[in-house]
């Protein structure tokens, strides 16, 4: 089933990993991307629409193409390490893909953990890295706990403040315990992403909770319409007096670690979101460090800590305590079983004009009803 | 004029530093801690009432006090490098003065910082180390960026839950600009601290903005009493539709870095805050950063960063946009011209019984509103 003619027959359609990969895989060939550097990008962008980061992935697909396309970004080159010292390193980026320079500087991070216990890189010269969770990820996979940051083009408005100059700049940490169990934050620094606005209009929603947005000049609205419509994100906190200047502090620190550590663009002066007239020059950070030159035992502590916040008595029998990672993990779990990712199709919908327009095959997919409806027969 | 004698003559008064220091040194003579651990906890206590911390200050000092002289926590010994590789280090605390263990540690990972680009260090067997950012401080003093986390007893419901498990554990950065500016940011994981209620209270307010606090069951409260009576903090957002996850996951991201890396007591196993039966043994973590590993000019670029981020139009003129630090600077210029720090007399008034007990002259203070007509007089 070609989902290009059939798109509007299903409100929801699973697709194999396989198919997402090969679609992107062949947008990117299209535009000349370097096929190594095709191949990283469809792996974190397959990855997060497989943890339910959908705002981070094929859904964003667009964007990178755009990037390419138009030169903005680079699809060809190799990061390059421009200053080293024991446990830290400075790379430029080159102008490539995020994911690229992100997975070149973790690999270098967690090379220095492995010789000095800690690794600290920081690259100028990069793009959209998409989740800020993959690099961590990669640390945690070689045993080590793993951080990343990367500042984003502006959409906060700091407390007090009615012009926005901040990004929505993401906090991550990755922390193994056993058995493949995990620590697993990956956090935008405001109180929500525009992702979540998004989903809550579309789904008709016509108030939002305090503390999410604000309007054009920065005042909170409860209108999901009037933050989409050239409002932008608060803090995580909200307004002062709910603690958003500590979301601001958030946000300024993770822009220090990246941009003005990395002397790339920073704040107000990165360019605009889906912008290609100039090169975004994002800056990011990537930590790895390794427990073990601390107190052994790290992994075991960790899965009794995780244990214990999940076996809280919760406020509601219904909504156990999580820690996080445990919504990721569901929606892998879910995933899994159905053997491909589910989509609405109004999240995959635009990928049909870029299908076109690169005259490439759409991806192959199956309506979610007809696959419960398999396995329901299979029961 | 004797503070004990004269103490509810009036509202406000002010006390010189020297008079503060040597207050808190006599106290730790009497209880026999080294004199030198004294004047560590003596500088930080200081500073703290002087950035205007005060819940961090010397309205702290019994606890520190009466840590020593139960024998929960050493008065004398040395911290000892358990582990060391590269730029890492684990410290067991010997259970001495927090501070103590603080400035050996940060002291440590800023040598380690001048020789690898970074020093992370992690310590054991601590105890309440005052704020965080007296460490983060030492580092920029070196020209480094600081960071610094404890975890700290529990206080805080962990979003959905029904029971405290959480401390309120700090996240704080302090980066130097230009000129002596800088970037501080030295905040709970959690909405407010507990101080911030008790100061809701005391002036009599009956309602604390939603996101504070809960009952002692977890439920969220606006009674800033019901709070403080057996109640607990919520995290950074609040509840969970206005990112309280996210304060959560910051709460657990720190206690990671601490507790479970440390080998320490951690989470809900935590003594209970001023009790005395048994070791803190708290996990501290200490970070430097050299910014000169990166792109040159970092003090420049963060300059331009805080002044852009100040001059940001407001949404009240009466309310400029700051930067984390700034309330703190405004602070110690009121101090500084003052010659002493304000205190209200409630926030000190405990000590005249601690004076007592310890049989030691109460430290002298002045009435703000003679300081205020002296300097009247001089205009």
């Amino acid at each position: 089933m070609r989902v290009k003619k059939t798109f509007n027959e299903s409100e929801e359609i699973v697709v194999s990993k396989k198919e997402i990969r090969g679609f992107i895989l062949g947008c990117m060939e299209k535009i000349d991307c370097d096929a190594e550097h095709a191949q990283q990008l469809a792996d974190i962008l397959v990855t997060s629409d497989y943890r339910g980061h959908y705002s981070h992935g094929i859904q964003r697909l667009h964007v990178y193409v755009n990037d390419i396309a138009s030169g903005a970004c680079a699809g060809t080159g190799t990061p390059k390490v421009v200053k080293e010292k024991g446990a830290t390193a400075w790379v430029d980026g080159a102008n490539l893909l995020g994911p690229v320079v992100g997975n070149f500087c973790m690999k270098l991070a967690v090379k220095k953990a492995r010789e000095f216990g800690i690794g600290w890189v920081v690259a100028r010269k990069s793009n959209h890295f998409g989740i800020t969770g993959w690099y961590a990820m990669h640390a945690m996979s070689q045993g080590m706990v793993g951080m990343a940051f990367t500042n984003t083009s502006p959409c906060v408005f700091p407390t007090r403040s009615s012009q926005k100059s901040l990004g929505s700049n993401p906090i991550c940490m990755a922390a193994p315990a056993t058995n493949g169990d995990n620590f697993f934050l990956d956090m935008a620094s405001t109180t929500v992403a525009y992702g979540k606005i998004e989903v809550a209009e579309k789904r008709g929603a016509t108030m939002i909770p305090s503390g999410w947005g604000a309007d054009a000049g920065g005042v909170e609205t409860h209108d999901p319409k009037v933050v989409l419509g050239g409002g932008g994100l608060q803090p995580l906190g909200g307004q002062e007096a709910t603690g958003g200047y500590k979301g601001t502090g958030l946000c300024m620190m993770v822009e220090i670690l990246c941009g003005i550590m990395a002397g790339s663009a920073f704040g107000k002066n990165i360019r605009q979101w889906q912008t290609t007239d100039q090169m975004a020059d994002l800056g990011q950070c990537f930590v790895a460090i390794d427990p073990e030159c601390f107190a052994p035992g790290f992994a075991g502590r960790l899965q009794t800590f995780l244990d214990d916040t999940r076996d809280l008595s919760p406020l509601d029998e219904e909504e156990p305590v999580l820690v996080a990672g445990d919504p990721e993990r569901g929606h892998m779990a879910m995933c899994d079983e159905l053997e491909g990712i589910v989509y609405k199709k109004s999240q995959v919908v635009h990928l049909v004009k870029l299908a076109n327009d690169l005259d490439i095959p759409m991806f192959r997919a199956k309506r979610l009803n007809d696959v419960l409806a398999c396995e329901s027969d299979s029961d």
